[in-house]
């Protein structure tokens, strides 16, 4: 049965983007309806926005915690909450809906140690509960379909992978000004790393969910550009796969000209595939042949399982909002089949905490491989 | 105040798409809930709508009529409603829910004759009632961008605009039996033009938005391509504007290899810029001394009036529901204006009956020049 | 037998570009040399460019009459003669030359008018004289390949041809000063057209030679667009093919932003083929399910006729002058198989006097249709 | 003054492709012709070629030691030897020449090791003799549009540069076999490296020759995908520059549906510059304000130094044969400028045996960073 959920949200004030964009995805098909939330650690902001949101004031709480509790013991309590608070914060908020029993989308990364993220993990599993971890690019159709492509063996075993997300939006000294720069660029709130954490993250998990491969080991160069910076702002990752393949991943903030510049390519041998973000409506697939085919999201055989993300006809253009929207449209499948007892894993089509072990072993890996002077240092998944 | 307004549906049953569509892109903002609506003809179809909606049996209605009468006797009735049924029945709908003192959001082309949209405009005028005729394209930043540009003078005097609208999707004879194709190749459902009506019409709608310009007269040449069809599928209209440029727009539906081809190009006396609908998020502009630049949404200094519109960052793909959404935007601010009596003319941001007139008066002309032997006929405006 | 061909050239002076690009394109393969020419009228420049060349004095002429004459005469006259003088002197000069049983190259238009033309074709036939005309986009390896294509039948009948060709040279009041512009857009060295003859000429032999289409009528609408100007910079043609297809032809040289345009797109009953100019290393081929393939020079089966003109394998990129070298391969093939009585009308790949007549047939239809108020004129070929 | 200088071919018979590329390349201007030559080892072919060369047959000789022997002695000897044949035969033959005084232009890379490199270099200079190593790509253009761009800092200083070859011909196990593929897979006839001297030197001297930069270390993981094969065939070399700056150069012959894919992107404190060899008629031009501009060759302000390249106009596309020709251009000027005494070290705007050192210096200094498990490893010019 599909019911309209109720959703509280923990971040997303009103001078950030994200926590927007995901009530916006939330939105989109109209399966959910926000009830509760923290929005902001300022009293006034917390309350403008749930005023603005329709939020009753005595659900608008005053911090996650107190959120979690009260939340629990409602009988109307809200079916998840969405995670959108910097990434040092993520740890505790997380903990306590999961003592508090109720499902999770968090945004990535998912806390700042692996272990952390095994821990939640390993709770969740425990307490049976449903935990997104919102990688939103392999919710794009075009994602999917590579990653069905891969699976069924069109390009063969896969041998190297180029992947890149330069950005360039933190090229010049003062960038560290702005609200967004000056978090990330301070160890305080994002830990050990800016770039490599905050986009060298979705590299790695775009690749590996599209892939499948697992990373035996990683090479990192981790360079700060910007003069009196103190992260990383652009860093180069030579992986191997334990498939015997390599790859290499660059993610970069000072890259002038571009804006968010996810781009995959992955070559096979029997054939390659490419996918660039910001043109996430098509794909490009080569066979052996050297045959150059573009295909656009709608066309070809896609089959039922990415079929029905499918909002509008090929050519009119589908986006980011969407490509979140869907995975929060997997996760709302799981929620309500839960409540129906008619949920079974296979169901799950979302990135999961697994997913956020995986980012944060990467990490991990590659700072340990830049301190030690770019050496080779495996990952023990 | 913003507050959320409740809206109701003509049409967008289960079958199409182009009614979700609008639900959808109404929902990105949680600005309106659906509340009541007429879904269907079939009750079994209208109804599972409505229970899928959430909307209560009392407000689902079994014609556009009843619904008006009804909702108009409501202290809670509807604050606007969409009309998103086939062409031919637009004027009547309209009409009934003019007559009821509720605001009107429809799909184009407005009516299927430029007396009936005329007749509405005036309806509309004089019973002070804000009327929305949804052409998704000038909703897109990059649009509205556009626009100020040439306002500008960026670009100098308009000379000529080569604009187009290829589709391939009615290719071949068997394409007609398709939902969609089977009512747009049907004479008795869409009038006297299938291509010319569906897709012609965005292309002048689209140009006149961008450039301002008053079309003076036009030469028609309508084709029917596939064998065995019964209107147009593929036409080019010259065009002559008010201020001596010219024009060529071509629509076509058996362009094989084309989604959703909208593409505007318009050549100035100081420089060039050019729109494709399926790459939305940027447009090229060109200066008399042949410099190219890609200017992407976000980017250069857009002002005020198009700035408000921008959900997500740079590179952060948006597309046609987010259009569709920034029509709705402007709509409801006006309603909500006009309930806090501060509405004025000058807010308003979303394409009127007036251009829907424009896009039948267009249409109309070109039918009597291609009648007539692709002559010239003059459109008095 | 393959030897080494001597030429001669009229025209091609130190101050157009197009004398020289001739040169260079018949240089690169090695197979002639020139040894004979009438440069300029200004005899300074007429010697020092024949200096410049290694021409010996005595074979430096006055004019074209006294080349034509002189060489005729000589045991080791000239093989071929390029001409490539402005339009209106290209009869003269290319009868002189038949006159002399000398084989011909000359750039297109081949003439002012089509009765020119039809009568250098029938002196040519009956003096079994070789003719070439120009066209240098028939050329391009990538331009005989679609042609082969749609002879297959790739994609179907034609149903319909969008073709264009803008340049932003002539954007300006001011640009008729210049050494080009000052000839082209004057109508006692050009003749009734600038643009169209120039350039829409063009877009009509590189349709003809892909197609192998016949143009039954056309509806010209010829604008000049700047202040001032005397002919056309601006033109847009409606096309009835003999099969039924229709077509539209648009050249500018006022669409700023365009170096040299040239477009082509195709639209079968089984497929799309796309072509441009400025990226002429490709095309794209588009079958019936939608699938867009793009197609590299050297990549496919493109058959004997076609591999034959390739120089440098895929990816190292060739260009104009290989297009036009390409011709001149053809045709110096030909005059060599006439020196060895082993020429065979088949082996004639490169354009003739007929599609020289064919080219002024359709501006002369043009002409007529502008004048006398856009509307059709047949072609009776 | 300009003379049409002779000279003559060691390599370069029927069966490879690049002896013949260089001879149309010195075709195009008309400012040379091949009057001696040893074409191939197998005497029949080597006559062959001869005689379709219009040599003589007493110039056609059995080896280059003969022929750099018996031109030397020769009054009217050749001018310069272009040297065309694998590459571990280039050292013994560029010394013999060298030593007949004979001015050289050698393919690349120049030998088998840097030492040999460093040999030649220094005997050319005690000899005073012309020596050209011809890496095509800097003869672009475009490429020395960008190289002036960078020079007049328009981009800033260079922070990180990503440069990448790869090509799809050597994907499968069976591809040793063909004539290119099984010379550069064997070791005895290759040396120590396949991809990475063949192309990964291009990418080297590409990137050296815009940026001017020096690599002070290279980090180098050097992988033989193919089964079977005994050489490298895809390679990643992480770069640190003597400015501080980073770079990654990735070249692959494994990676299908490139042809010929050299890419350049060079992130600069106040902009990007990027190129790519297959669209080589353009570049793109990225301000600190994010402004992307597309730079056509011809447009724009490029200076004397380069548009004397320019041979067509804008549009009418020039390509690998014309980068190679503008190489020949300036080394032909030299010489000419020698035998008038007016030649100075400034004139040389072509790639000398410095280039050829760095460039084995750069391939020694991978293979033993290789060697060794990927560690950084300096580079002493």
């Amino acid at each position: 049965m599909t019911r309209v959920l109720n959703y509280g949200m923990v971040g997303g004030g009103p001078d950030g983007f994200i926590g927007n964009a995901h009530r916006q995805a939330i939105n989109i098909d109209g399966k959910a309806k926000i009830v509760a939330g923290c929005f902001s650690r300022t009293e006034e902001k917390n309350e403008a926005m749930a005023n603005q949101l329709g939020i009753s004031s005595n659900r608008c709480y005053k911090d996650a915690f107190e959120m979690a509790e009260a939340e629990s013991k409602r009988e109307d309590k809200i079916d998840y909450v969405v995670i959108v608070t910097p990434n040092h914060s993520h740890y505790e908020i997380c903990k306590a809906f999961l003592e508090a029993g109720i499902n999770i989308s968090c945004d990535k990364p998912l806390t700042v140690t692996s272990q952390q993220s095994k821990q939640l993990d390993a709770l969740a599993k425990e307490k049976n509960i449903l935990f997104m971890v919102t990688y939103t690019y392999g919710g794009h159709i075009t994602a999917k379909h590579i990653k069905n492509i891969i699976k069924q063996g069109e390009i063969g075993e896969i041998r190297t992978v180029m992947a890149e997300y330069p950005q360039g939006w933190l090229a010049n000294e003062n960038d560290d000004g702005g609200k967004q720069g000056s978090w990330r660029c301070d160890p305080s709130q994002s830990g050990r790393t800016n770039c490599l954490g905050d986009i060298g993250t979705h590299i790695e998990n775009t690749v590996a969910n599209m892939t499948g491969l697992k990373i035996k080991r990683v090479l990192a160069k981790m360079d700060t550009v910007v003069p009196g910076r103190k992260l990383d702002d652009n860093n180069t990752v030579l992986v191997e796969y334990e498939n015997g393949g390599s790859g290499v991943y660059w993610c970069s903030q000072i890259a002038i000209g571009h804006d968010n510049g996810l781009r995959v390519r992955i070559y096979g041998s029997k054939g390659t595939v490419q996918w660039f973000q910001e043109t996430c409506e098509k794909l490009t697939l080569i066979k052996e042949d050297g045959t150059i085919t573009e295909v656009h999201r709608g066309h070809g055989v896609i089959g039922e399982s990415v079929a029905k993300y499918q909002r509008l006809p090929s050519g009119h253009t589908e986006g980011w909002l969407e490509a979140m929207a869907n995975l929060y449209l997997s996760f709302m499948e799981c929620i309500n089949a839960k409540k129906d007892n008619t949920f079974t894993e296979d169901m799950i089509d979302y990135p999961t905490p697994e997913q956020g072990i995986e980012g944060l072993l990467f990490v991990e890996a590659c700072l340990e491989s830049n301190e030690k002077g770019n050496v080779w240092v495996e990952i023990n998944n």
